[in-house]
């Protein structure tokens, strides 16, 4: 399969916009007129989690429809219609000695992705790694594989019936763990794998994968109401963060509230969280500030809730909550709600986080809401990209030097 | 030393360009001053590497010198003069519903350097880090170890003497092998690891790092000299890609040479390789083109020799050379010689690695040649980095996003 997937990352690097996005549309238009074969492989996919025991909020995860189909297509509709990064010459310079030295957006060459249940994953992730001009090896889920395989048969139709290679897409079959482990090691082929799921997936890609790896996604967002906050923004903000969506990682799932408007932060939005579930587990300060506080343990500063549920950390100054966001975050999205130009400088030149807000809602850290379209993660890590992962993210850049003969002296 | 180096991070974190650099030219002139405590350091360490019967080449690598560490002091004031990456906002844009979303430039954080004999690295990595804001964890070879701590111990003192935080830098002194694989481990303290050396080391690291890593360095370079080549020109770029300096890795290693062109090519190149000692290994046909060419064995195409020794392997057209490359090449530098436009753009596109050259000797790929001052290492890899890494691959960014209450619908 890695063998394969460079040939087609080869024929892929060279080939041009309009043809990458003619099969992207082709695969859009394939995927609806062949919707039928997709829900019943889905369809056993579903019966098998149910006869497991599955979590009804799972199963809702894997289940697709036709409606859901229509929205994969559109996904792949949007990214057709993204600039194609691939080839952009982002700095040419002509050095003294005459040599000209450009550097090229290139693709990156095979992404290899490994990903839990959820099949749109599948359309989503190979649209944007082929736009990008990349071979992808998927390894998805065991819940899945029945909707995956349906799912990439019709992707590969499509790419034949426009005679481009179906193996710019390959999905690995057999999907116990030693298949996903060997990826890790497929340094040779593989030039980037990107985990997409739960923590404990994205811990064992990074702690045995050979492969460069692009982490992603667990987000310990925290939200920090200075004493200078306009309160109803706080909790406007707190509540939409929060409750908007919860199983999302750039949901809040702590508050850190300056002492010296605790209460009355804390009564107010107790009385907005009427709305929806919400249990808040606070230290002494905010328990005493409010009765609705449960006591916290020490884990919960670190734990993503991804639930109805909400820490709350009182501090004394912008330097305790700084250190406190800082000790335990995950280096997601991070907001401060404040009227202090000073205040509002200093979280966002402190806090080590892919993205700091002032006086917005966490849960803006996405590709669209960003602007840059579809999006293949988010980065919690430094090293190549950070935060929501476009098109742009998804390809390296080659220097290409024009010379007459220059030798160095 | 974990703790420490990210303490110092946060210092570092908000330091100014002008604090920054006069720590860096107070460090400069103390090494001068100390040069002394420096070089008996280095004439410990050189001692025993002759005792243990080291190689006299590596011995060379090992010995200071007073004009060498004069060297290592202008080369740190070079970094001072250079641009600070830190800070600068490289897009900034408001989205329709007035979210300001900005990306800024930031450290890493926390840099580890693993790297072996040569002890002016400790000096180079620590300046080129420091400026970019990052604080530096150095684990250098037993070869080195009394000439870095020397070196380091000069670094602390001037960073104390301009009240900058000593742990900026960390030097970690026992030099057996489990303390390189601990910082392999160190994920929560360490953002990134650049491994600097042989071969060996850099795959070692690789494999056993969940630390992200940039690979730097091994370079398989190939010159390909086309059927329409302009051969005067290929004799003088080969002459000068292959013996300029042997040890480094953008020599090239290996020609590619059409076979329309070879016999007369390697008359011409065998005569001007008589002023060094340069050994072809070819392949039949290359063997029959010239007597100076002994066999080459399937290993000699993977090989970077560093050493006067060159393969010869023959191709009937470009897209054999493109593909032989592929193969064999380790993503460093590649070149080809000749007047086609075509079979030029053909191979600017098609060859995979860090730099593709057309006319040109493979040795400019350098991060002075380059314009951008000091490196610390050529990037080999596709991730974050690709070519000579100078300051800006040393940092990350940041989304900065300034709301006025802005929540998601």
């Amino acid at each position: 399969m890695g063998q394969h997937a460079r040939e087609a990352s080869a024929l892929l690097n060279t080939m041009g916009t309009s043809k990458k996005n003619e099969a992207l549309l082709k695969t859009a238009a394939l995927l609806c007129e062949k919707s039928q074969e997709i829900l019943e492989a889905n369809g056993r996919d579903v019966q098998r989690a149910k006869l497991a025991g599955m979590s009804p909020s799972l199963v809702d995860r894997l289940a697709l429809s036709q409606a859901r189909i229509e929205a994969m297509a559109e996904g792949i509709r949007q990214v057709a219609a993204l600039e194609d990064p691939v080839g952009e010459v982002i700095s040419m310079k002509t050095r003294p000695n005459g040599l000209i030295i450009g550097q090229k957006r290139v693709p990156m060459g095979v992404i290899g992705i490994i990903y839990e249940s959820r099949p749109n994953v599948t359309a989503d992730a190979f649209a944007l790694c082929f736009k990008a001009g990349n071979a992808v090896i998927l390894r998805g889920g065991s819940d899945a594989i029945d909707s995956n395989k349906a799912i990439v048969a019709v992707i590969k139709e499509a790419l034949r019936s426009v005679s481009v290679e179906e193996n710019s897409i390959q999905l690995v079959t057999d999907t116990d763990r030693e298949t996903a482990r060997q990826m890790m090691r497929l340094k040779e082929y593989i030039d980037v794998l990107i985990p997409r799921g739960g923590a404990g997936l994205i811990r064992t890609v990074v702690e045995n994968s050979i492969v460069p790896v692009i982490e992603t996604g667990t987000g310990n967002c925290h939200i920090y109401v200075d004493e200078t906050a306009d309160l109803d923004m706080a909790v406007s903000i707190v509540f939409n963060a929060k409750t908007q969506r919860t199983g999302v990682c750039n949901a809040c799932e702590s508050l850190v509230v300056h002492r010296s408007v605790e209460k009355e932060f804390l009564d107010r939005l107790v009385k907005r969280l009427k709305e929806k579930p919400v249990t808040l587990y606070g230290d002494e300060a905010a328990r005493e500030a409010h009765d609705a506080v449960l006591p916290a343990a020490e884990e919960d500063w670190g734990r993503e809730y991804l639930d109805y549920k909400l820490s709350v950390r009182t501090v004394d100054s912008i330097e305790e909550a700084i250190a406190h966001i800082n000790r335990y975050n995950t280096g997601h999205s991070e907001a401060i709600v404040t009227r202090s130009y000073e205040n509002a400088q200093k979280f966002l030149n402190e806090v080590d986080a892919a993205a700091v807000y002032v006086n917005a809602s966490t849960r803006f850290t996405d590709g669209f809401e960003f602007g840059f379209g579809a999006e293949i993660g988010i980065s919690t890590q430094k090293l190549h990209a950070r935060g929501p992962m476009g098109l742009k993210e998804l390809t390296s850049t080659k220097y290409i030097i024009y010379g007459n003969g220059q030798v160095r002296p």
